[in-house]
């Protein structure tokens, strides 16, 4: 089973660069399915419906979130419906859409799992407890398990693997926006990387304007945000696994910018 | 001129990591200086009198700190008169220790500066108001300038060195113990990487026993933290810069570990 | 029903103090039932069982708790065993000791329940679903229900008593050791004040010796805290409710320091 | 030397409660100066020109300010040329506006400082450094020195109220919109307390909308704060102090609100 992980699509050139490269890095991997993050995906925040539709016709077939999710008003109108799509699991109860969602049918079954860690982000639900339940709940279905965990500390992303390791086949971290140089399958079989990195423009801070966020760091007062033009890149991250076990079998990122063109 | 920096030793498995490593590793880059993070390096919590001249004399011109500066109240003994040590120059005025150091003389100098970030970190000093002071007092000597700055915030650390971007040689991130896979030159000249990674053990949890760790992610309860044990790993980055003008021309990581072995 | 409740017990001035005024303000105020919170009785940071007893020896009929329920090692000894003793209900599910106890019998019955926020605090289980079962287990025994919420956001403390109100006696915080002076009945019947404050030095910063406080905050140098010596003083509330509606009909803060000398 | 101080002023409830009793305060209290805090006069966040003039005109002296200064764009059009507000100073060197302003004349003046805390708020200019100046330079003028702390944490108001006892003559906090029930006199004769609260709705969540904050809460989905309706409060502190050595003579509470009815 062969898994295309994409990072975080940030605005219009994130969305243009996942257009121009899925089909080839889909030659290229040929993977089962291709999972996508999308909280920034409009405008730097949050995703409309006709993103989500646009994202899914450039090959996604599911789509990760974060802590964006909710950032436009417009998820509220189509979350319920929207098959492809999973939230954070562990917003509380109650909370619209899911945080599970099972890809394929018989034996080619997949799950795709979302959570958020609580280290210097809301305290949603405890992402550990939280996780042992979904893994459980994923079981059922299938034994190729893939988590996005969005979360800020290498702490946090680190000891939700380890907590893991042979339970999942993937762990694969988002939100900081930047590729982590340490992907490795752990010693139970998770494939593991602390971030994926995300996708959009190169030149930016995060991907938004660097002038605005460099004032706020300056002056400490309010500024706009916007997504920065010019140069783009994607991160993603491709992993490889054993149908029978779910137990990975290798992890490589996946990285295209001006430093790194893409080779087929 | 080419520099070698290490990221965090931590614990004794991360100082006999350099000891076995670092004449390898200078055999194979030749830097005309290795500037090493030491802020973790006596028993994953600050430094001693002991390990401080243990570094130097493994090979390192030069040590830089971080947010654990101070945890072994042995430093308060030494620093005034370790002449191979930056702290975080951000501290406030009056600070024992001091955040710039001048290696080398005459055309072979270099400047190496420790900077602490303030997001999800103490608020020391505004690190990019104190940034403009250090480097105008560093061209003073030398164009050759290696910032260690050490933060949290992907955020902060993209924009500071964009920010520095043509007024220093490099820009590396420390703190996270987790090596990104983001090294480039930034147009002005400037090498960045957002993070270093960590030198000690490589199945921890940034370094740690994953048991403690992970039991204070599952229950909140108090925890004690003591360095793991087994394998090993060290991360770094190669930087590369021409004398004259300072300007990076080359950056790239250095990692070893099981997953990465050693190459000459 | 009176209840009457002691705000955070600091150290051994905390500890003497409520020794010398407890059984006059007893005398005073005739309570049913003295609630304690005990989170700083032993040197200002959690509580020994030796104290444990103290407290109870000197007229508390219930101790609380918060985030320092866990500094000394000694509590996972006795909180077993513990049965006038809760600590904050939303610790995770198998977390050892109670977050709410019955007092009483029969008609007298009063339950108390110990919460702690999640905002500038770590994400424990959220406190507002948490005390949902709460509630709805303590109406099984009483309708008297005092609730103790730990937790340093004003906002957040307003939001529970709003939250609850009509649904319990009285909603009163603890942890910034600072009394404040909003004590009211809201319309359900609920009573509230944002915090009860601490009982012990009156001169310290939050009930330690200033020098050291003042320190960290100056130089962000590690720092270590004790208890403060000389004038104490000793902050609660106490509460008159209506036993069969469970509802409030009186409350009001009691002080005593040196600008508000006890009166009988 | 009588000051009269008012805390946050939030939205029109805010504006409508200083017009209505401002006039009786001063005949009550007969102040030389009224202090009033309007970072969330507008609509709860910031200040816009008109309502900077409405509330002089309601009696205010001078306008103390806090984090949400900025929240309105208009504040940048007209700051430069508002006498009578201050912006905490401890913002970055650059930053418009002034954070010290000097009263009256002769032997009538009296200053007035604003200064953020940087615990649990963003990391501005150290407040005790950036203090230890403002008074310097207030001394220059008067030993009447009002400082408004407008911080988050219980700690760090005590610290800085302790740290320049004798040097100032009051340290008045605000930001948690709870007023406490700790005034008095510190043996140098600096008047303090810890927050003066709010001036606004009454039965809101520190002034805005409970429903949409206990939402928030609740499920850690965004919400859109407004001010509250209906009942209303004003709180602030009274001061008295000699001209001559600017000590503070006596500190009290002034609270106006259903519970606490405005007696002459
Ligand atoms: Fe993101
Ligand atoms: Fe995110
Ligand atoms: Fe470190
Ligand atoms: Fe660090
Ligand atoms: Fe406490
Ligand atoms: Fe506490
Ligand atoms: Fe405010
Ligand atoms: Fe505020």
């Amino acid at each position: 089973m062969k898994l295309l992980f994409i990072g975080d699509i940030v605005g219009s050139p994130g969305r243009e660069m996942l257009q121009e490269y899925l089909p080839k890095l889909k030659a290229k991997y040929r993977p089962d399915y291709t999972i996508v993050n999308a909280e920034n995906a409009a405008h730097g925040k949050g995703i409309t419906k006709k993103i989500y539709h646009e994202l899914l016709q450039a090959g996604a077939d599911i789509l990760t979130m974060g802590n964006h999710t909710w950032d436009k008003k417009d998820i509220f109108e189509f979350i319920h419906e929207a098959d492809s799509l999973v939230r954070p699991a562990n917003f509380p109860n109650g909370t619209p859409g899911s945080g599970l969602k099972v890809l394929g049918t018989g034996k080619n079954k997949a799950v795709v799992i979302n959570l958020q860690g609580t280290t210097f982000l809301p305290p949603l639900d405890n992402p550990f407890h939280a996780a042992d339940e979904l893994v459980t709940e994923a079981k059922k279905h299938s034994d190729i398990i893939f988590i996005d965990f969005h979360a800020e500390a290498t702490s946090e992303k680190q000891a939700l693997a380890w907590y893991l390791d042979g339970r999942c086949t993937a762990v694969i971290g988002t939100h900081t926006h930047v590729p982590t140089n340490d992907s490795r399958i752990l010693p139970g079989g998770t494939a593991f990387q602390a971030d994926a990195g995300m996708t959009g423009p190169y030149d930016g801070i995060l991907g938004m304007k660097r002038e605005a966020v460099l004032n706020r760091f300056l002056t400490h007062l309010p500024a706009r945000f916007e997504v920065e033009e010019g140069s783009t890149q994607l991160n993603g991250v491709f992993v490889e696994a054993d149908k029978n076990s779910g137990r990975a079998t290798s992890i490589k990122s996946v990285q295209i910018n001006d430093d790194k063109p893409f080779f087929d």
